[in-house]
């Protein structure tokens, strides 16, 4: 990990590892979620990471290197403390918010990741995979946004019936 | 980890952690930052994220529990990759580019976590732990922000140069 190059591609690596991982982690928190849009965002939201499975496979494709993945200990983290929530939580109301919370660490990690990518793409002179990556990042914000959204409606609904 | 408040707890135990590890992994970061933003952006948050510590301890005080970490993965995941970085770029670009990376991934994963905190400590009746919390959530943000900057102009003044 000399080069920007080489940094590009090792982050390529790590943020493509953590995708799969999440297209596998997704339809597991979207089936024991209880709220219906808690269920709903996180089925919609697989169909946006296979997207963002496909678009990591082109800028591989772009920098001529075969997809990989590199293991990530950050989303693995992020994944087992999600895994913890739902094993432990006996309250649906608990394990709602427990998943929303790993859902979010999740998205932010992405975030964080995606933005990266693109400001190195454009410095290593890969504008178009800049533009590409940085569709993946809006959706990831969007993402977010609308788990915040949930988790806001958890808040006033207590306290309406408190 | 059955209701709301031992969620709350846990999470905050998690984040505690989390600081903590961060005000050990700041000044390594600052000293090897080769860009003086980069390294006054660094040495600046550490004191910032000493004044988290303190806020988190004020939390635990608040519900009565000891101020107690409990290991936190995904931030020892991301300061691992930032390690990573300080001992395998020979170059300062490459280095910088890394730690601000790494930088951004810590500040991501803190937004995600008190952004939770604050609206878990609303569920579980806390709103003054909401409030005192929230107050490091804007920090976190700021901070990110000025890394972000600080990559962007990493990226102009490589263009004008090209």
């Amino acid at each position: 990990m000399k080069t920007m190059d080489e940094l590009f591609h090792a982050l390529l690596q790590d943020v493509y590892y953590a995708e799969k991982q999440l297209t596998k982690a997704l339809p597991k928190m979207a089936k024991e979620a209880d709220n219906a849009k808690l269920k709903k965002a996180f089925t919609d939201h697989l169909k946006e990471t296979e997207g963002h499975v496909e678009r990591l496979e082109k800028a591989f494709a772009m920098i001529e290197k075969p997809a990989r993945g590199k293991k990530c200990d950050a989303i693995l983290g992020i994944i087992a403390e999600g895994k913890e929530v739902i094993d432990e939580a006996d309250d649906d109301q608990v394990l709602d918010a427990g998943l929303t919370a790993s859902g979010q660490a999740a998205e932010h990690y992405e975030i964080a990741r995606y933005g990266t990518l693109c400001a190195w793409a454009k410095l290593i002179g890969k504008p178009q995979i800049a533009r590409l990556l940085h569709e993946t990042l809006e959706e990831e914000k969007h993402a977010d946004q609308l788990l915040t959204q949930i988790a806001e409606e958890r808040v006033n609904q207590q306290a309406l019936s408190a």
